[in-house]
């Protein structure tokens, strides 16, 4: 078996054409949409996403301002930021980007922004809201997961509902925002699902766990931890992981995920490979997010 | 194999034997300690479970005020009812009991509670603190099958780091007060886990899914719903229903749990009964809950 490619880039632009007429239609209504995110300091991955993230929104049509605080900035000093943001009825939408610097508390960091605006769900109020099963705002990779699972559903003509009501959903790894949003939405969709952390690993049992899945998810952010024998053969697997790696013969460094794609591949029903899976539609939902933001607030206000 | 007993009520009378200090600990700072139950209308099972709180309470020494209000209050009298509670330094705690009748949304009602004596977790902001693995206060049930779980790995001499590290987790029901936050708590164990709902009954899956539990915690609301052939021999399980069920012979209904206790026993290492498994335990957390709701508020104020 060769699996089907599930492609992100193409879900993606499809995903776009719906964000653009919900960006059009706010700007009919006179409704401001903007989105700000957050960065301390120049962590590599997360001065790339900024770039990407401002691509994206003057291609969707959304307003965007980029805070680029030095990494010796004080937690005040960032607070101090987020209350500017709060206050600013042209930002809709509030991204802060992880890591943050050792000095200052994330925790108390996402308390601070205002919940109508936590378009990534980190405040817990809005993790609470989704654990609950009734989100304010699905976090972009989790919601991007499901995304793609559903529209390969739709292309390949199964009901959406009976495959999840059928299926065990296996979630590899669980951060609080990619891994446990993950299997909140398993929960919604009524699936059977499994949760494991890097203590299966460290105990043999990641195999014997990841074979039951009937789709596989995996968000360790550890290259290739997933190898054929991880895969029960006709599984869906989405990929979730960005690592660099260094080719040994160029010593070129590129982008891999979580799962030996070549390997998976030979036993996978389908799969949402890294990159060109996940990612590109993570983008463009924290757009969506933020169209979704202004849509609530512009209900609330008026 | 018979399985051991998992004794919930020696369990949380040594519980209470820790509660009572604390209690007097509270007392000597000259800390006011209450908790408050709000109970619309006259469901069978909740008024019997205000007046076994009211009893321990008693004899934990905590202040108690029963509200009973009746089936035909609005939204709006209860709400009044919950903002007095807030406002009352005397109430440290105040849990709201389930069902509300029909003209109350559980939504609105639980949001306008002080999160800081939400002792059972049901504000949003406290569902997303122990969602994200930061509770403010856990909520009794799931708090309960963790700590039968702990004090019987005590008992038997097992460290618990270790089982739970090897163990899969296997979690039946998915509800807000009591599935969810089990998964919660089996996260922060660091084990694997399961969360299955009816529909794995209804796919047939059902048994395939609770065989390769270590621990098989159940908590659907089915009377007998696991059976012999859906314990793997060896688990550990920890039943957490409570259903009617009527003697054909004499008439009377007794409380039964979700598992068949005689054929599981025949399979399982150790078996939390009902009754007299979670139930006692859950009574007992309560008050822990309330009596740290007081000390957080002691702090904050002083």
């Amino acid at each position: 078996m060769t699996a089907q490619l599930i492609n992100g880039r193409k879900i993606a632009h499809a995903l776009k054409a719906e964000v653009t007429a919900e960006v059009a239609a706010l700007a009919d209504a006179g409704i401001a949409c903007g989105l700000a995110t957050v960065l301390v300091g120049d962590d590599y991955g997360s001065v790339a996403y900024v770039r990407r993230i401002g691509r994206i929104a003057e291609e969707l049509g959304v307003a965007y301002e980029q805070v680029l605080l030095p990494g010796t900035t004080t937690q005040d000093e960032l607070l101090a930021t987020i209350d500017r943001l709060n206050r600013d009825p042209a930002v809709s939408g509030v991204l802060v980007l992880r890591p943050l610097p050792p000095q200052i508390s994330e925790v108390d960091v996402f308390r601070a922004l205002d919940p109508q605006k936590d378009i990534e769900s980190v405040h817990p109020e809005n993790a609470g809201l989704l654990a609950l099963g009734t989100p304010r705002f699905v976090p972009s990779t989790a919601a991007s997961v499901f995304h793609l699972l559903d529209s390969w559903l739709d292309e390949v003509g199964e009901d959406r509902a009976a495959f999840y009501h059928r299926s065990l959903i296996v979630v590899v790894g669980r951060s609080n925002n990619v891994g446990k949003p993950a299997i909140s939405l398993a929960y919604d969709r009524e699936a059977a699902m499994m949760s494991v952390d890097e203590w299966a690993s460290r105990e043999g049992r990641l195999g014997w766990h990841t074979r039951q899945a009937d789709v596989l998810v995996v968000a360790a952010g550890v290259a290739g931890l997933i190898r054929a024998e991880h895969v029960r053969p006709g599984a869906v697997v989405i990929d979730v992981g960005i690592n660099p790696r260094e080719d040994p013969g160029t010593g070129q460094v590129r982008m891999v995920g979580d799962v030996e794609f070549d390997e998976a591949r030979g036993r996978a029903r389908a799969i949402a490979p890294v990159p060109g899976g996940v990612g590109p539609v993570t983008d463009v939902w924290l757009i969506r997010n933020t169209v979704h933001a202004a849509t609530h607030h512009a209900r609330k206000v008026s």
